[in-house]
Formats: structure tokens, sequence, C-alpha cells
């Protein structure tokens, strides 16, 4: 991963407009997280912890989910058409490494 | 999720002996969360958020695993002869929801 | 999944240049299914067997991002304009399923 | 993996009581990459193919976790108490492998 920020400077991405709704999400899997550190300082049954690890999962799976939309709608499809296949192919290396294929 | 605190209480879990390790890394996927959120606040570019997204996945799945194994040595294998059926089925359910399938 | 074979008539899918190539890895997953049924028949170590359900799993990972790369770049970046933004819900609808968030 | 049917000959296999109904299950799996294959024969609408290649996965993680409840069973629970510990390993380096974690 490399910084992208300096070429991307002009761009507004396409998670900005929901940058407030992203931020929330992000905060409230961070608190889930920090909710799995009580269950284990508390001694609670391993199966139990892992079914609120899997929790957030599913929540990280759907921040990606809304990311990935939001990157094909703007940088994509909307995005300069010089840079439209090399973005599909970051996109596809995305969902790639979504599906665990490192 | 049932608080099984009650019922276990007499049971050491399998992930005791390790508790600080899981809990270092709980700590460390919580500061990797917060990372994703100064990604977002500072308008990084929207794949290199998703990759890091994965990473936390990858870490949590980690997580996920070590305590599944420490499960089904204590809790399965060294479990009570009347309980090992009922706890084989909750770690296949585990594992199912591991996999997304609710 | 509705029949769209109708409505797509015209329109030359994005596989349609690799369409010896994708048949070929889909008649090589077949293969491996039926290797499967024989090592179930010989009685063969349960974890061997889930080893190859995951490799033949793998391969349909490939097969799967494959045909959403070409999606994206024929029917998505290269699609009518009015029908990019429904392509785009249709590649994140797939991209959920294949997380298996049903 | 090894072939491992010297080794394991004088065992039961946990899957050999429902030996037919896996069969049924893998047979049916092999006519759904069939059916995939006449979908790419007749230009079908590529999302339509993810959609039936996803379907091919959630049936084999149904076998791959069946294949996996019965050998915790047999072969972890109800095995020789030497080889427990190795078994349990490979059980989880198969939820790994399910996992997409190489």
């Amino acid at each position: 991963m490399t910084n992208r920020k300096a070429t991307h400077m002009a761009t507004t991405h396409g998670y900005t407009a929901d940058k407030e709704a992203l931020q929330k999400r992000l905060r409230r899997i961070e608190g889930q997280v920090r909710g799995i550190q009580s269950m284990v300082e508390e001694d609670r049954y391993c199966i139990d912890i892992v079914t609120q690890v899997t929790a957030v999962q599913s929540a990280l799976d759907k921040v990606a989910l809304s990311l990935l939309e939001d990157h094909t709608r703007h940088c994509v499809i909307g995005g300069d058409p010089d840079k439209q296949e090399e973005r599909n192919e970051e996109l596809m290396g995305a969902v790639k490494r979504l599906l665990r294929h490192g």
C-alpha cells in the first residue's frame, strides 16, 4: 500500500459524501473489538467470542463493499477514461484480497 | 449469543494460558481499525482503505482460528464426554458462521 | 436468477473472447469434482477430501473474478451510460454473494 | 496431500455411514458445474453465471462442513488419544484452508 494522497489530492473520493456515516460504522466496529477484549478479560465462552469476531468481520465486509461500490461509481465509471482499465484492475485486486487470495 | 459465564465458571478456558497474547492481538486490531478511521479522515484512496480492511479481517481470522483450536483441545477433546457431541456442534456452527453462512 | 439472454442478445459479453479458456477451466473443475467422488468411493481420509474441496473453491473463485473483471470492462465501463449505475449495483451484488452474504 | 488410505485402512471414516448422501451431493455439484458450462456456451449474462458459481461454492462449503463434523466426531473425539492432538491440528489446517488462507 502506498500513500496515494498526493496523486489523488484533487480528487473527491466516492466515499467523501458519506464520510460521516462511514466513520460512524468504523467507530462502532472499534467498539465491537473492545467488546471482544472485555469478553476475553471476563473469561467468556470461546465459541461466544468467535461469534463476536464473525460479527465484526461481517461489519467490515459491509464497509469494504460500500467503499468498492463508491470506487466503481466515481473512480472507474466516472473516472478519467485513460485510468479506467487500471482502476478496474485495482478493483479486482481488492475483491481478490477480500476473498483472501493474497 | 448468551452469557455462558455462569455455567462455565469453574472451567479454565483453552485460551486462558494465552490470554495476554490474545489481548495483545486484539489491541493491535483495535489500533488497525483506528488507522482506517484516520485514512478516511485524510481522504486516502478507497482501494488502499479496502486493503487495510482486508488486513484487519485476516488478523481476525487468525484470532478465530486460535480460539477454535483451543476450544477443540480443551472443551471438545478434553471436555466432559457427555458434552463432547454438543460442543462439536457448537464448533461446527462457529466454523459455518466464519464462512459467513449465517 | 433470470434468463437475461433475450435482453442481452445483441451484446457481446466480456468473456466471449476467452470463452474457450473459460470452458477449459470449467471442464477441469468438473474433473476435480469427479475426483472428489472417487476419493469418497475409495474411503480416503476426510481431511484430504476437504483439502480437495478447497482447491475446487479456489478454482471457482478465479473463474468468478475473471468473469467480474470482464463484466466491469465491457458492461460497466464500456456499457450504455444509462445502464452503468444498474450494472455497478449488479456487480456489487455479485461480490456480496461471493463473500457469502446471501 | 498424501494418500493416507494405507495408514487408515482399518478405520471406518466418519462419512462412511452417509457415503451415499455425500456422493449424491457431489453428483449434483458436478451437474451444476456442467450447467455453468452450458450458460457460457449460450452466452448468458456474466452476473448470472457468477451467481451460479457462488451457488456451487455454497454447496461445496456444506460438503466440507459435513466432512469436518464427521472428522471431529470420529477421528478427533472418538480417535486414538495419542492421535487427537495431531488430528485437531489437521482439522484447524482444513478450516484455515477453507477460509482461503493457503
